[in-house]
Parts: C-alpha cells; structure tokens; sequence
C-alpha cells in the first residue's frame, strides 16, 4: 500500500544510543511492539509533543520527565495509546516506568514513555513490564531498522533515515526513525520519532534547531487531518563523535542543521509515502503570500479537502476541485484575481481564470503520475509553505472502517 | 444511498410563484436539467451567497442584479457550475439572462442565474436558451416537486419542505426546495435553495429574517467541509395572500420566523440525508461553551474528522478518535478536564476521563442506529451549537472518484 522505494540505504549507528527490541505480546502474538531506547550519560535531549489538548498520559508524564532529568531510557510501546483514560493512565505509565528505572537502577525520571496505538484501553503494564529482560538483552548501536518495525502499527514498512557528514578530517552521523500512517496532522511534533547523533551539542542550542527542523517537517505533513494525542518526537546528542558544536554560527552548525533538517524531512515524507491507503504522493507548495500562515493555511485546505483527495486518488485533472479550496481558505486577502495555479508544469489558472494553453490531457498526464506537485501562487507577498500529503481511496475508508486504530 | 424517508408530505404552492422545468439536454440526455422560477410582480426578495472567494459567474453576476432590481425571474442549469471561467463565464452567464429577459420583455437584471456541476467547463448557451419556450410553457405554481427533480446533481432524490400557518382566520404558505449532496458546507449560504412565501414581508425585513434562518440550518451541515463556489439561497415573498407582516414583532412575525426556520432546517437537513455515500445522520451537538463560535469550531472539528466519519460508517464507538478531534479542535480555553461525551444517551467521557459505567455494548447499540447524536459538553460557559452531517463510506470515495462532479 506504501508508495515509492522501500528500500532503505546505510544505515550509520550513533556511538552511545543503543537500541532493544522484543515481541512482548502487548496487543497482538508474534509481533515486535515493545523497544526501549538507551542513551549514553553526558547526552543532550531535545523533544516535542502534540499540541492536543488531549494529550495522551506517556505525554504529560514525558514532559513532567524532561523538566527534572536528562533522560536515559526511552521506551516505546505498540498497540494501546494510553490516551483518554484518565488518572489510571496517568498511574500505568508510571508504573512501567518505575519497573524499568528499578531493572535499571536509575531514578524514574530518567526515563521517558511513549505508547501508540488505540484510544481508550487500558495499558497491560504487566506484559510490558514482564518483558523488560528481553527487550534489554539485545540491546545495540545497530538495531535502528528492528526498532522502526517494533514502533509500527498500521505502517506497512519500517522508516530510517541516516547520514554521515564530514567535518574538517573527523565525521558525525545524524540517524532516526518514525512511524506512522493515519490520525496524521502533526502539530508542533509528529507521530513517533527518535532521532540521534554523536556530536556534542548543548541542550538549549539542541532544541532550537530541533524545534525549526520539526516545524518544517513534520509539521508540515498530513494524511487525514486528524492530529493524534499521542505525538512525540525526541532527538539526541551523545556527543560521542571527536566533533562538538560550541557556536551558535560556522560550518559545523550548517552542516548539522543541514542533516538534521533533512533526516527530519525524510522521516516526515516517509509518513506519507506510508500513509494509509495511499497511492499518490502530494506536494502542496503555496507561494509569494503574504505570511507563512496565510500560505500554510492554504496548503492545508487544499491537502484536507475530500474532494480534491478523491480527484487524486482518481488520476482525475478535476481542478475546479483544488479552485474551490483556495477559495475558501481562511484568508481574508486572498485576492483570486492573482492566483495562479499549476499542476506539476502545467499551468491551469492564470490570473484567476483557465489558462490559454491548458488542455485536458495535459492535466491528466500530470495526475497519473504517483508524485504530484500542487503548486499555487497567491500574487500577494514573498513567503512560502509546502505541505505533503496523500490522495484518499477506498483502502483509506477500509482501513479506517474495518479495524479499530 | 440517501437514507430516513424519501415520502414528501403535503406540498402547498406559493401563489405568486410559478415553476416551469424542462430537459435541454445540458450535460447528459433526457434528464430534467432547466429550471426556470418566475415571480409576481410586487414581491420582495432575499438571498444569500456562498463566501467561497472563487465565487461562479452566475454568483457574481445574480449580486450586481440584486444591487439594482427587484428580481422577476430565476434561471437555474445543472450540468455546467460555470465557476473558474473568468471573463467568458461572466459573457456566458449574461447571455443567458439577456436572452431570457427578451423573451418575456423583462429587463436584464431582473433575472438571476444559478449554475451547479461540473467546474471549469465552458456553459453551453445554445443548448439553454434554446430550451426556454419549452420551459416556459409549463410554468404552474403546483410544479415544486418536479422543479426539485430540475435541479438535481449527484442527489438521489428531491428536497423540498412545505409548511401552510393559520392566523387570524388567513394563512400564509411557506414552501422550497434544495439540491446538494457533495462539496457541501455551506458558509452563510447553501447550495441551491429557493423558498418561497406568500406572506407580504418588506425586503429589508425578509432578508434580515432569512439570514437568521440560514445561518441555523443550511450553514450547521456539512457533507465533506467543502465550501462550493456556486451556493446561493434565495427568498421570495410574493404578498399574494391576506397577511401582510408589517411589524418588527407580535405573532405574525414568530409564526413567519418558526414556519421560516422549520423550512430551512428541513432542506438543509435534507441535503444530509441525500449526502454523498450516506449511510449515517449524524448531529453533533456542542453546549455549554464560551462562545457560538467556539461551539462550531470544536462541532465542525469532529463532523470533519475522517477518522471519526469512517468510525461512524463502520458502526464503531471508536470514541478516541472524537476525544482526538475535540482535543485539536482550536478553542484557546479548552479545558479537557470539564469535557463530557455522550453518544446518544451513553455517557462515554465525563470530566475528561472515561465514564464509570460506560461499557462497549452501550456504545456499539448508538453506533448501529441510522441517526446518531454526539453530544459534548465542554463545561465552560452558556453558549451552544448544533452541526449536522454524515458518515464516510466506500461510496463517497466511489461517487467522487469515479464521476466528475
């Protein structure tokens, strides 16, 4: 169901972030659905969450970590959310991160907790907690691709993104991992997503640049709309590699910002390459409006319309469909008498009106193609927005209809 | 497809007011697709428009004639929206009425023009104004039913609410209809709608009235939060019976706005029923927030939601996925410890956390009912708001992905 190449290309390991996983049977027999995550003393962490307001226990217990401790252990499980269940879910995640910090002999609030999965049902703290031991045993600098399959639910494929950089005769990598593939509208965070790397970079300086790639990644993705409760993505920085980022400008910083930008981005686009049941692969691009948000807002009406997702999952040039959208976007300058609108490298609205050259078979080229370019430009400014996103077909409803995420 | 009951009551005709219908073979052949409205002389007339900014010609060009006349006649094609035309749509949509306007030696703006279909496909004027005699010559004020066939798209079946008021020994008549079943969520206006009355109302009046009645029944559904470019509603009260509403109050004036409001909400919720791919109706009910907006936005937020639509196709209370909604639903004060969920008379969250006695079966018996009330109480305030829509089912990604609407 997934689109574009599965494959995933080297994958470099990060010096001081290990990686365990087993098949603990939280939801399902015979399924990797638990992976704790081991982070080297002396390491920065930076993270975001979802903006829901109702956010998920692990969320709230996460953040309540994060203020007191640097963390070293992340642990993720499949199947139950923990989300929407009140003070009991507030007590089972902390329960299973009690039981871990006691296995591991650290204080508990070294640990942060991450669950996804269905809504609403109680979390089996004992099976998590039973399967501790196992989970631990292999851990390794090596396992990113088992854990991106152990954080899957109704992804179709494991999504890794990994880069090596050179600096001045030494290297750092950038590797990570997400997951996801419905209830995706990230806001302010994504679904799950763990990134790390072995250069030193201070916390404060970790976040802002973690914060900005985000925003322009996962934040700029969806499937369906839907933000989840349970959004979280974490990033961090060992500091194991002979390289240390101690200015705020220079190379170094360029170069790290430039891979994790990108890691970021990969990771993102993969959501929606998996998304469920897709089959076309969306770039929403709106130009020269007049803020960021105008044009984002924008984006995201014409990638959350039924209609226009329809037309595409259709190979269907219908673009009065992506018209109606802009129209009704919420932005009080919008002015349709400068908007032009492009499908791939066909211009179809020019000025506001059919363009001259248009014809329909050249439109209908553009939406057979599984990567498509939506591309509008709003006359009015100089800012920009991309969003990507998916078609919507039949598998989307069956997906969603038949079987309980 | 469309479900509750397709029986049309009593259908009383507005004197004053006369309908005609013909197939002009528009779009496809021998199907009623031509429907022209005329009005007696001395009526007052009210309409509303859709917000969309890619606003239709016929739109455009219906404003600027109200501007100047007291409108004589309504001309209404399906087929063709004529939207996102530019210049030869605002040429083609005049012509039309210019046409018209010479054949019952009326002036040109006196007539207003509807379109609804296909957008960005040029009208076929020939086809139209060649039809007119035809049209013309079965004028007759009992026609509301048929005319209701005349204006239909993607509809499975005819709207059209009717309701006759006693007073004082007279009575008034309050009958329209409406068309719609995809692209539909209407922004201070409908799709197709025309009412009409034979009570005397003075235009400033009528249109102050009518607004008010729109914004609580065509402007609280939604199909798939599709705005279109071609929604118009129109009012005419032709003052051909004994009754002449002459104060801003008394009984007259709330037998009028209650007759008014039960018409508009019948149609609009009619619009529902007749929904793409329906299998569910469903009323989201918000109460107790700050605002009437607030109320909307959290309402629009989960009537929206295509998790929380495929949930509802699949008879599931998958009721995670409207706390998910809610929770992202942007409403600044949202307190997700005051937030109560009922689905029909099962109590599924109370004060933010699971309800002590809901079970599964309580919730999957509301789930498997045609109509399905979802009621949030968000414990902050007096405000309220209602919004009515539909599921999400296999055949509206069927209908907009196989057919081009």
């Amino acid at each position: 169901m997934a689109i574009g190449s599965s494959e995933i290309s080297e994958v470099f390991p990060v010096d001081g972030f290990r990686l365990g996983i087993t098949k603990a049977g939280i939801k399902y027999p015979d399924r990797k659905d638990l992976v704790i995550m081991e982070i080297a003393e002396g390491s920065s962490v930076a993270a975001t969450f979802t903006q829901n307001r109702f956010c998920a226990s692990p969320v709230v217990l996460s953040k309540q970590h994060l203020q007191k401790s640097t963390p070293r252990y992340l642990i993720v499980n499949t199947g139950y959310a923990n989300a929407g269940m009140g003070a009991q879910g507030d007590r089972d995640a902390l329960a299973v991160c009690q039981a871990l910090a006691d296995n591991r002999s650290v204080a508990v609030d070294t640990i942060l907790p991450f669950s996804t999965g269905v809504i609403g049902e109680a979390l089996p703290v004992d099976r998590i907690t039973i399967a501790f031991d196992d989970c631990l045993n292999n851990l390794a600098a090596d396992n990113w691709v088992s854990a991106a399959e152990g954080i899957m639910t109704t992804d179709t494929r494991p999504k890794v993104a990994s880069v090596k950089v050179e600096h001045e005769g030494e290297s750092f990598v950038v590797t990570g991992m997400s997951k996801g593939a419905g209830m995706i509208k990230p806001n302010m965070a994504t679904m799950l997503g763990y990134i790390a790397t072995d250069l030193e970079v201070e916390s404060a300086l970790l976040q802002r640049l973690f914060s900005g790639a985000v925003e322009h990644s996962f934040n700029c993705v969806t499937v369906d709309g839907d933000t989840s409760t349970n959004d979280s993505c974490v990033l961090v920085a060992t500091g194991k590699s002979k390289l240390a980022l101690q200015n705020e400008e220079g190379p170094l910083l360029e170069k790290f910002k430039s891979a994790l930008n990108e890691i970021c981005l990969q990771l993102a686009q993969a959501l929606v390459k998996d998304g469920e049941g897709v089959t076309k692969f969306v770039e929403v691009r709106v130009e020269n409006g007049l803020s960021e948000a105008d044009c984002k807002e924008v984006a995201y009406t014409v990638a959350h319309s039924p209609l226009v997702k329809t037309a595409l999952f259709a190979s269907d040039p219908n673009w009065g469909r992506i018209l109606a959208a802009i129209g009704r976007a919420e932005v009080e300058t919008l002015d349709v008498n400068k908007v032009n609108i492009w499908l791939g490298e066909v211009a179809i609205i020019t000025a506001g009106g059919l363009a001259p050259c248009y014809r329909e078979e050249l439109g209908a080229e553009m939406m057979a193609r599984e990567e498509i370019l939506i591309r509008i430009d709003l006359g009015l400014g100089k800012a920009n927005a991309k969003v990507w996103t998916t078609d919507f077909s039949y598998d989307y409803v069956k997906i969603n209809a038949e079987y309980r995420s």
